[in-house]
């Protein structure tokens, strides 16, 4: 087991990654504010791991919570959230109460946007199933559910206790989820770390295949990557936001196509080669770079255009998103591979050619 | 015009109190992040106070998004807030629009929390229009909503960037807020502040009758009051909780009634006498500090008992409030007048008969 830190003062916590990690409950008892946890995670999850992770709790001598979500982007809204609040006080859960998201992304956001809230903040723990929140989501304290209008767009920070990653339950991960994770490890790649994107295009066919060394060694230089930078700018005023290049384009088509229609991440990586293809309009990256960084996303089958949207509601929707200041967009461009900045100068007529050559 | 500081390092924030403070835009221009706000009131107040504020805004050449919502307790939830979260998308608001809260306690708790969540987090100024929430609710942080099975129970700690009262704005209030909100200032008095409760046995009818240099001192000590304990314990970790006083016992009459048919201040009234006639059976008022507690709020023409409920489901609401531990509810009671404290030992066959015999 490999333990990481992030490092936010009063708020730090660990990550631990490791094969196996998942049954070693001594690991989360001394993060439990009381003997009393909320388990949350959709139908999908359930079957798989939740009846062993209930029962390893409550042979520790914890009350447990099942609470079981319907599985996908387009749950995650209000009315599941309610769900949530609804089991909480049904089951008389209390400000002390733990709750533990076990499942990928859209629990992790819901359950804990639900901690934030819940009377005014209950502690939270992470348990990532999925690769895109082992390597991504489940670290950092970003929460949030969409709104019709926008992904992403009612949330909060709230920093979870502990994050377990256990890469064994990735086993049962389908091919498509595992490929959607990929996005996001080769962001790292692509916005702050060229050596793991060479490692990354030697070693991405060994990914797809789930090779166990491989996968570790992708999650953990990931989460280092992503714990550095939360430390360094917890509430996303500056080098946070790097972490979101694609996203702006790819949350346009997560919500222009429908939430669940894309996954997340294949919606991020045909917003990456967006991004990248605007960073060559203004000069930055050449032809080949773009056409290396797509051959990367091409081998892990992962989309590298986007679906057909009308151009002006795509930039309806891009402006949208979080990422307009002044009602100028700021958006996440590649300086270089390996080197990613904020910029605002992107002219609207760019985004616009880019979007049409790229849908 | 007064100032008060609340102290909470880099949330820290001033409170003006004054007549015609309503009027001074240049107050508040040195708040906003940008010159676009939303203005956030209910159908009541803005005939009243709507135009003008939003007018000498527009004047100080100000973006104003106008959301005006329905009134009352029982608005106050979750599609109540999507109203504004609908309208600051609709109107393009962005992370650093500034949400101003024009209104009551409800309106406070609900832009301040849409305010928490809306982009995981945007600045938000509170300009409170009735006693209750110019003695109470728009000091501190505390943002919520109500479900449908407990009073607040879904909310954030989102401090404003700044408090504007101005005492003129009581003019239009209703009687009965007014009396409602003076509960709240009772309750300075009874927990911590013994000479602002003699002060209030002798100027009650004063404050009554909207005397403008009584109403003036009991907002400005009400608020000095709020502004030391919110410093000391933002989050409610200790000291905090003693201005619950009555407050347990007052949201399951809130929620046992359905919210609205109480005004909140009217059931912390007969909450706070129960927790009174609590504290006397463990020993530590004497009936007549009891009797003398009781004599003040029926001078206010506030309740002194509860409304008909059946005690088991009273019970049974105070335990889904959030001041349970480890399933031990912890109540706020009086040590003496002037002194609360939180116990967590009164027996449960007390509190059913305090129950019976106040409602």
């Amino acid at each position: 087991m490999e333990t990481l830190k992030v490092d936010l003062g009063p708020r730090s916590y660990s990550i631990h990654i490791g094969s196996g990690v998942l049954e070693r409950v001594d690991l989360l008892l001394p993060h439990l504010a009381q003997p009393k946890v909320a388990l949350i995670t959709n139908e999908t999850v359930a079957p798989l791991l939740l009846a062993a992770c209930a029962r390893r709790l409550r042979e520790a001598a914890c009350q447990v919570v099942e609470i079981i979500l319907p599985d996908g982007e387009r749950f995650k809204n209000w009315q599941t959230l309610d769900q949530i609040f609804n089991a909480l006080i049904a089951h008389s859960c209390e400000r002390d109460t733990t709750l533990i998201a076990l499942g990928g992304g859209v629990i992790g956001d819901m359950a804990g946007f639900a901690a934030a809230c819940f009377q005014r903040g209950a502690p939270f723990i992470q348990i990532p199933t999925t690769l895109l929140a082992q390597v991504d989501s489940s670290v950092g304290g970003k929460t949030a559910i969409n709104h019709a209008l926008g992904k992403n767009m009612i949330g909060a920070f709230h920093q979870p206790r502990l994050v377990l990653i256990d890469p064994d339950s990735l086993r049962s991960l389908p091919e498509r989820e595992l490929r959607a994770g990929l996005a996001e490890v080769i962001k790292y790649g692509l916005i702050r770390d060229l050596p793991f994107l060479e490692w990354l295009e030697r070693n991405i066919e060994k990914l797809l295949a789930k090779d166990p060394a491989a996968l570790l060694w992708a999650i953990h230089r990931s989460c280092r990557d992503k714990a550095e930078i939360v430390a360094a700018d917890e509430r996303e005023r500056g080098e946070r936001a790097l972490l979101n290049l694609g996203h702006t384009f790819g949350h346009a088509i997560e919500a222009g196509q429908g939430f669940g229609q894309w996954l997340h991440g294949e919606a991020v990586a045909a917003g990456t080669m967006m991004a990248c293809e605007l960073s060559r309009r203004l000069g930055w990256l050449d032809a080949g770079e773009v056409d290396r960084i797509q051959a990367l996303f091409e081998r892990a089958a992962l989309p590298v255009r986007g679906p057909r949207l009308d151009p002006d509601r795509f930039i309806e929707l891009m402006w949208r998103d979080k990422k307009v200041r002044n009602n100028r967009l700021r958006l996440v461009l590649l300086e270089r591979i390996g080197q990613a900045a904020v910029r605002e100068e992107a002219p609207l007529a760019d985004i616009r050619e880019v979007i049409a050559s790229r849908s």
